[in-house]
């Protein structure tokens, strides 16, 4: 990769040749960068490991940089904040380096990118057609390689629809994963911090840099004891029903169903699913009582009536102010039964798979209709924040030669498993972890891929993590039990040989779980490994292993099974 | 213990010799409840294991019962229920049976049991006192002997200001853990089923029997796998600085203080702390916006001005209609930073020591003054379910006579905590379990009572659960560790011997982690117990055995260590 400094020197001359001036709110002085980018090339060259050192990074201007103002689309509402969000500092910790603040939907009010006084955002490939929003420059930035990182926020999908007009990766995190402090809110309630990208790969290592919780976020959440690391071998994946496809364009419609076809290429299965409560649900954040959500934010703001107010915006915060509590109430009553649908969803397939959006409209479109437009934009992506789900927008086809996007849904937590599926759609590698608090389990037998035990692993949602072969101190003995495993035994360091076995990698809850429904003589204990390190790993019982055959000199199981029944 | 029958024949004669009528909003028929007596007592004799069978139970009557129409307190809003709430039916079916329905503050709103068109609720020591409220009847039937349990409900505190006033058990678990379907909402978000009983364990019995989700209740929660089963051996007890006891009355700040002076003499440290921001969060359940929840639950219905409307609550709740939703948004908010605050809290102390209410009022003064004297009441109650705490009402002492209690308060899910430490205090046998999902762990050498190993269990959450010996198929070694521990070595059925070890339960992500921290040479797999069951338990590689010396004939470790440094 070449440097820091060489990559914030192109940058800012594709930003100078291209016509694009709307995209960004604030940029950063460009020595000012420079100069940060040669410290990251310093730290980089003195042998210091910054997994995002040199990447740039755009910021949607709804979230603090410490010394550009924040506006939030509204220049009479900026400020100049104390300090970088947290998220931002985490990633400028990495190594990453803010180019500049990007254009928005005026307070994150908008899914099309053109409600802004700094201007309509278009499109990174076609300019004609809308860049999609509220995280307009973000994207368009990234889409442009002005930016190889962006954030975003997307309650009703401001960070999946652009993710899908630009071809880009969109991460839409679980809801408190990535704190808001430094945020200015949408629906503070319903608020997630998003990453764009070209590459999962990248997306997915600056996602599981801003993880975390974050002391002044109230909102914050650490991940349970258990959540799945992976997805089942061969996944259900629930998709659309036809009569759920409405409001698809024919070509988006079409460009969905070859994606779905292409499902069945990955090995996954799509289960046809009833999504109604979901899309019910979804009407409810503009049309019911959680818009006074956005009141509560900017409303005050909003009702001194500054002029530089985007109307549409203004119209609708303003109209929340009248909004009963006891509405809020029963609504929130509503979505509470709507989580519970989508858990008995959850329950039936691995993931949803669906349309990010339904149409790639023009700009001149969305200003002679700048509301009903809006709204059939978000109807696959609006109820996901208020369902607690977790989300990953990637690219999946084209429609007229422009991207086409599709979404990968999930529960709270399960942000692992959607990132995973993403990889396997798109050929990638497993995306790195964004979890931390993981461990690993050495499997000698009846547990490794393929073998008998392995669903066990499977089904606990846990991740292989490569091949292991253990130090010299160790034997092998096949055992006498149903289906058939081999034990290691520990005989001592040099008296024993290497035995070859599988890292897998599991969630504290999911162990917890697999340990206590280990059968006896199986153990678990320290396994020492050949290049000196320790992983928890399989052992037995001393009596059985007496009782076993020494199988040691095949050097793992399924080398003595081939010989078995070979 | 008497027959079921002659259980309910006395309840009935207790009822009707009593001048308690204003108890009780509706009696089953007596001859109905003498058959399902019957149906219980030969349950019994044909061998079943009814728990509860034979206790007689009263129902708050804002909780659906079968058969007698559902009032919350306000005749005209009567219904007749189509089945049990699930709560009830799960304790009938545990042997319970249901006497009648009790009186409350209308519609739940209230701490005084005076707010009734079916009469104000005498306390039942002193009748010229309140019974305390809303759960009003319910706890004086329990004081009087006229049922065994009674269900409650407590947004506020009432599940736990009329146990303070009755001397009684009061549980206020998590939120969610009990269903409330069926159950007539106060504050949906905020109501708690409750359980009164004039002892600790038939408290958590019958508690035990309502934990666990319910599929028509959208707050239904679970239990997270990482939970405490027990509260450390010495624990640190957060008591009010003496500023934040202004609201109580002298002899009620006397009776506190002696309460906390007697901590100490069950082993526990009492930790003034700072609750300024859990009192201020307390003021948001009626003067903030959440009263609005109490508008969407029955105003429709108050709005129709019904004759029967106890004018106190009707002011209350009618008044809610207007509040805007942007204001609920940010109490909301507040709450929230209140619950990281809590949080902080109960990083410091296991629990809260508070005491449940500030001075016992005659009906006179609350006839006098029926709003200022409530509000106060719930001084340290109003903030449990606002900040999702758990909460376990307990005698502890007298003022003039009559009981005066306290509260043990802790986060979510902490409530068998909770339960363990009120045994302590109450000098009772440690509670039954309330959570299911337990694993138990048989441990041999440094893990037991006082080694120097048991705190890393303690500070997991774990429960002693008594002694164990496993079967004759086991030697012990001491190994060369530190610190010393030994190792079970399974050897083989008649040729070990029996070794004695403790049997501790552990919650499954507890578990988790304590394997995840499990040091070399040690591993956890089956272990035989001399009645032929198996637990999960102590192992060890196997060649760190054969090292070690066999000591198989102390018995057990202590045993040895006995002798070696003895």
């Amino acid at each position: 990769m070449s440097t820091a400094v060489a990559r914030v020197g192109r940058a800012f001359r594709a930003i100078a040749v291209q016509d694009r001036k709307e995209i960004w709110i604030s940029l950063r002085d460009e020595a000012d960068c420079t100069a940060e980018a040669a410290r990251v090339d310093a730290r980089v060259a003195a042998g210091e490991r910054l997994p995002l050192a040199g990447r740039l990074l755009a910021v949607k201007d709804n979230i603090d940089v410490a010394g550009l103002p924040t506006t939030a689309g509204c220049p009479s509402f900026g400020y100049p904040p104390a300090a970088d969000a947290p998220v931002v500092a985490r990633l400028r910790a990495a190594g990453a380096i803010v180019i500049g603040k990007t254009n928005l939907d005026q307070f994150a009010t908008g899914l099309v990118g053109t409600r802004s006084p700094y201007g309509p955002v278009r499109g990174a490939v076609d300019p004609t057609r809308i860049s999609g929003g509220s995280s307009a420059g973000s994207a368009v930035a990234v889409a442009l390689g002005m930016a190889d990182l962006a954030l975003g926020t997307d309650t009703a999908g401001s960070g999946r629809v652009p993710a899908a007009f630009q071809g880009l990766i969109g991460l839409k995190p679980t809801l408190g994963l990535v704190p808001n402090t430094g945020v200015v809110p949408a629906c503070v309630d319903y608020d997630a911090v998003t990453v764009f990208a070209r590459e999962l790969e990248l997306a997915a290592t600056a996602l599981s840099i801003m993880v975390g919780p974050d002391p002044a976020d109230p909102r914050s959440r650490t991940w349970p004891d258990s959540v799945p690391l992976d997805a089942p071998t061969e996944p259900r994946i629930g998709v659309a029903q036809q009569d759920q496809l409405a409001a698809l364009t024919p070509s988006y419609g079409y460009a969905y169903r070859r994606a779905v076809d292409r499902l069945a290429d990955h090995g996954m299965t799509a289960v046809p699913v009833e999504l109604s409560t979901l899309l019910d649900a979804a009407l409810l954040l503009y049309d019911g009582a959680i818009v006074a959500e956005r009141y509560t934010a900017v409303g005050a703001f909003l009702d001194e009536d500054p002029a530089d107010a985007d109307p549409v915006v203004a119209k609708i915060i303003r109209a929340a102010a009248a909004v009963p509590a006891h509405r809020l109430v029963a609504d929130t009553e509503t979505l509470l039964i709507a989580r519970q649908r989508a858990a008995e969803l959850f329950s039936e397939v691995d993931a949803l798979y669906l349309p990010t959006t339904t149409e790639h409209p023009t700009l001149a479109e969305i200003a002679a209709d700048p509301v009903a437009i809006n709204r059939r934009l978000g109807t696959y992506t609006n109820f996901c924040n208020l369902l607690d789900l977790s989300a990953v927008a990637i690219p999946a086809g084209a429609v007229d030669g422009l991207p086409f996007g599709a979404m990968l849904v999930g529960p709270a937590f399960h942000d692992q498993r959607l990132l995973a599926l993403a990889g396997r759609l798109l050929g990638t590698a497993p995306p790195p972890m964004i979890i931390g608090d993981t461990v690993d389990l050495a499997v000698f037998g009846a547990h490794r891929r393929g073998q008998p035990l392995n669903p066990e692993l499977i089904k606990l949602g846990a991740r292989y993590a490569g091949e292991v072969c253990t130090s010299d101190a160790y034997r092998l003995v096949a055992l006498a039990t149903e289906p058939g495993k081999p034990g290691l035994v520990r005989v001592g360091p040099g008296v024993g040989t290497r035995i070859g076995g599988e890292r897998w990698q599991l969630s504290v809850g999911a162990l917890g779980r697999f340990l206590a429904a280990l059968p006896a003589p199986m153990s678990l204990t320290r396994v020492e490994l050949r290049d000196g390190s320790q992983v928890l790993g399989f052992g037995c019982a001393q009596d059985a292993a007496e009782a076993g055959r020494d199988i040691s000199d095949y050097g793992d199981w399924p080398s003595y099974l081939e010989e078995r029944d070979g």
